[in-house]
């Protein structure tokens, strides 16, 4: 059990969501936004910089859109649901645009590819929370 | 003209967006953060904490969006509207529900007074750029 | 090896920097982060919440000063030693601070507990990154 | 007035801390944050963006750690003057760093002129207030 799992089990209030949904989905938030930020540096250091630029500017918005999405799931005091869809929503379109532009370039770039996966896994893990929230 | 409008003149690119619109929403964003950030505070300062913890759990959700949302607003190398539209329509719903959470606090705080006015400012902003994207 | 260790192999600079120790870092950082702002979150719902708000606080400033720290470490393209160094010393002394903070109250609220321990953690991979910067 | 010196005056709390020198400060850092924030991405869209990598880098760091600087020192329900001190001196050595940067790429680009401008005031609000912490 991580850290985080954790933490939901140990919170006060009865969690009106699924947690193992819940869990995953800010596990893999944060996951994101540490790799796309990494994946946005390496892009910086490559030669090639000038062919990568995209791939950086949609980098660092999916790790913006990423952390926050993690910090608005890890708050259950008070819960607005239309704020928990609209921001989970922005991360899942976030994500699959991050994983489509780095899927491009990931023969060429390692960097790409890790940062790819850890996007659509993110992608998946908004998508069946929001599914979950009805 | 402020700083952020400055930034925005300066920009190597075309940027096809109106320009007024995105650099006053980008401002009531920064704003917004900063004001939710001290509200969220203050509220914890107060004595009768216990009655204002849906306040600050609201607070702090709107500060981490509205931050967000005037960073990827801020990016204009590589843009994703549909990113951008989710980002800002989560950054609007936010800031309306906050401003509707300290509306019921302002007769007896004035930082609720001035954090509801400052997220109804960006909730307009929000709205007007919106409208803007189509 | 976690995808954070994944991006470090992938990085195309040669890292001037004790790798596992980086990633080490840059791994608490990120756990800390998320479990500060959970910590925070449970406080809030906690019925004591009016003796918690200084854990509160303290939990937010954390929060927000590893997940800076843990950006600043993943970038890697242009290092400032003194930047480096400010920002690691300043999130090793956050940590210390909540988890002597979170100690107080971790006989009663297990997520405290958790959080203490998440702090050391973290500020023990910060000590170890300031002692290889020499 | 700014919203934040309203906010300010509205805490709760009296502030153990010169009120108009925080106010600068917090002022300075959120808009050096939005300002470097926009300058990697102008950065990012210049043709000769090779060689603008460390600007880029030294950019990201600097608005991330404003943005938190910023936070920390809204936050003033319980201060630890050994985190307010290693933050405000982390943000006061970021600030100079990204501005000494930027100075170099001035006289070609107008967006790091303003961004150096600002990371210099920045930094002096910075300096002013770490001076009346003593």
């Amino acid at each position: 059990m991580t850290a985080i799992d954790q933490m939901l089990n140990a919170h006060p209030k009865d969690l009106g969501i699924n947690q193992a949904l819940l869990a995953e989905c800010i596990t893999a938030c944060l996951e994101c936004s540490g790799v796309c930020t990494a994946c946005a540096d390496a892009c910086l250091s490559e030669d090639m910089v000038a062919e990568l630029t995209a791939c950086i500017s949609t980098n660092l918005n999916c790790a913006d859109i990423c952390a926050t999405t993690a910090r608005v799931l890890s708050r259950q005091t008070r819960v607005d649901a239309d704020v928990t869809r609209a921001i989970v929503e922005a991360c899942r379109i976030a994500c699959a645009s991050c994983a489509s532009e780095c899927e491009q370039h990931q023969e060429m770039h390692d960097h790409c590819r890790i940062c790819a996966e850890s996007c659509r896994r993110c992608e998946q893990a908004c998508t069946a929370l929001l599914e979950s929230l009805g």
